[in-house]
């Protein structure tokens, strides 16, 4: 199977009332919408497929974002498993009147592609071009491992748990 | 500082057309909006502040949810540090005509408290009650404690990259 | 037939900017929406079936509820017909800081419970445990047994209206 | 003070798949939205000031509505006390096809006109022009004294259960 | 075939804050939905059949309209093709204190009429009454004309840009 | 004053039920609310300024846009005067699996940038680098032009009709 390239989804949003506190911070769940929106777009554009989200890891709101921002939402595939793949998303917010741009927010999302009949499905090997695309993929790899270990302990705990009771 | 006990905010909603990808299967964004919602109510409630997302970790989407389905999502907060909060959601959904219930989704909400001026303030101290209570704010302590072992190992990685380039 | 229990359907939400008029007042109409829905997952659960509103009496909007407040919206069949069911709905609103909170709102909904073909279906009878149950049964009574006599003036009145011209 | 003619407010929408429930038929809540959205415009025109919801009553819901009908709204303000009015609201739906208009809705919305400080205050008296003006106001003042015996019968049987307990 | 007189459609809003940018102004797109929404209930209702925008042409924003305003739309068949019909759009604000009117927007929208294959189909032929839709029908074949002009020179402009390069 | 380069804004977004109509062909009103508020960021960004529609021109729908599809709409300032920017809009709608992409809609947007006071102020001006640059500008006359003689036009035959009457 030949190798696919990622191709970095884009997406501007202003900032409404609506999308916000009454610090007139923006709530995180709305920036996660627009995320899961952009990232669902990369995994399935990629996949060729639909494809559903199956988690999200790592989500970090690094700098509130405000009402009146403008944001910018970038959404790429960087690893891929079989059926699944990891979709790094990455937000900056920009001052409308300053035109300063922060990161404001990063995520991992892992999608799983489907067929017809909603099962998963392959999905193409990823081509990693530059060393930076291999350095993404290997970030990716840290994240996928900890969640992995995360699985594992609260398992253990859980078990532990219910052996008390 | 008295120990303060967690309520459980509970909110049931109906999956409309809009929330929903072409299988009918309801899109993972429109769910992170509502467990942040519901996730910030208990929070700001906790606090007697108002509360703003910092991070989300172990969210997990175990079963697809369907238009028509009702959901219920639980928030509560299971660990406090001084001036963050842990909110632990979980979301049931319930088919309309079979009434079978399924457990779709959990995932673990960081929340800071903010003062007037917008900077973080203290929190109330978490009062454990029960046995249950104990053991779910260990489970919130592995989260923690993965995602700090995860932040140090992509921050190592990164310095790596930057060495070579 | 075995009777069945009701269960109270619960619903917390945060009123948005976009919820309120200037004065910053919540708008009746956008509170309806939320009461019709929690009563619609009450009446549905109760027959299980799909459920659509036929009326609504007595909607009173007894305190202002103010953008930023959160609030909620409790949802229970307190009365059942044949094919019929009466929901109380209570909104209780908590204002963020001081975390006062206001009884709002109420209201009572009658809805038909459909079968397959959209044709009204019978509700199984309801089970009153409590002496506040049946407390909730008469107050319903006499909220039906006045709209009837509504009808019936109402009618009178465009039929002598009719007449005249 | 000069006596003020009601106007008319009408207000087509299209029915959305997002406002309908799994059978196609119209969720009632959505169009308590819009019902007390177009009876808002008509109170606060009328009053030459802003109005807020005090109640709302007899709003019956005749026929269900379908996802594609187009449906007219339309408000009036029927009767006036002091700082109180009462809107009649009509709601007519059109198959686009077959272009049938049916009545399917219709209810009464109590509005209370607000000065500056949010405090009721008072309303124009209304012209009742023609017959059909004099008859809607009547048919208000039966609506307005079924709400007064409900609420006082209410009251009563409330007392009577207090004492028991 | 007998001619079709056209009917005006109403519809009447409140502006939101979400629907306004930080000077408190209704963003441009959010009245163009409002417009086409209400000219695509005027053209389907006019063509007793589903009907699509093609284009619109002379959107004209004359006066800002501001949160709180309440706008009246109006629409109506002003020109019609064989398949096609231009319906002419007018939006005029109020402010909800003062009372004054402002004619905020005027706009020509084209539509087509389909038939259950999604292929356009004829329309009625348009019945014109009154010097005023003589004239109103004149005012849509300038702008229609001005629309043939405009793409033929741009066409020209980009076959000249081609044969350059 | 320096001149200053044009940015392309880019948007993706899907296309969901609630966005179209019976034949499940996308709504024009909706997909000018996102082309406005994408060259409206285009358009802001560039003067650095708040920026308002003044009009729209040749907004052209070629191709229906189906549920479920993506849309990639993309904004740029292709022309300016002293205190307003034309803005051109392009969408293009691609097929979620057959990746198959068409270019649906065109649009030119004037905007006007405002001072602090709400007032028409000064934008940079364009920089125009290579040929397509020159050619989109001449093109945006062309547009412009037209405009200004359809304007003319009406006004005669408006001005003929009042002399009439």
């Amino acid at each position: 199977m030949e190798k696919k390239k990622a191709e970095t989804i884009q997406s501007w949003e202003i900032v409404f009332p609506n999308d916000a506190n009454q610090l007139g911070t923006m709530f995180g769940g709305r920036l996660m919408a627009i995320m899961d929106k952009t990232a669902a777009i990369a995994a399935s554009q990629y996949a060729g497929r639909p494809a559903v989200t199956a988690s999200t890891e790592a989500m970090d709101f690094i700098h509130p974002v405000k009402v009146g921002d403008r944001i910018l939402t970038q959404a790429r595939v960087v690893w891929v498993g079989r059926t699944s793949m990891v979709v790094k998303v990455d937000v900056i917010a920009e001052n409308p009147l300053t035109h300063k741009r922060v990161h404001t927010t990063t995520a991992y999302f892992n999608f799983v592609a489907l067929d017809k009949d909603g099962k998963p499905c392959e999905v193409p090997r990823l081509l990693l071009e530059t060393p930076q695309d291999q350095h993404e993929y290997e970030i990716a790899e840290i994240v996928k491992k900890k969640a992995i270990e995360r699985k594992k302990h609260i398992m253990q705990a859980r078990e532990q748990q219910e052996n008390k009771t």
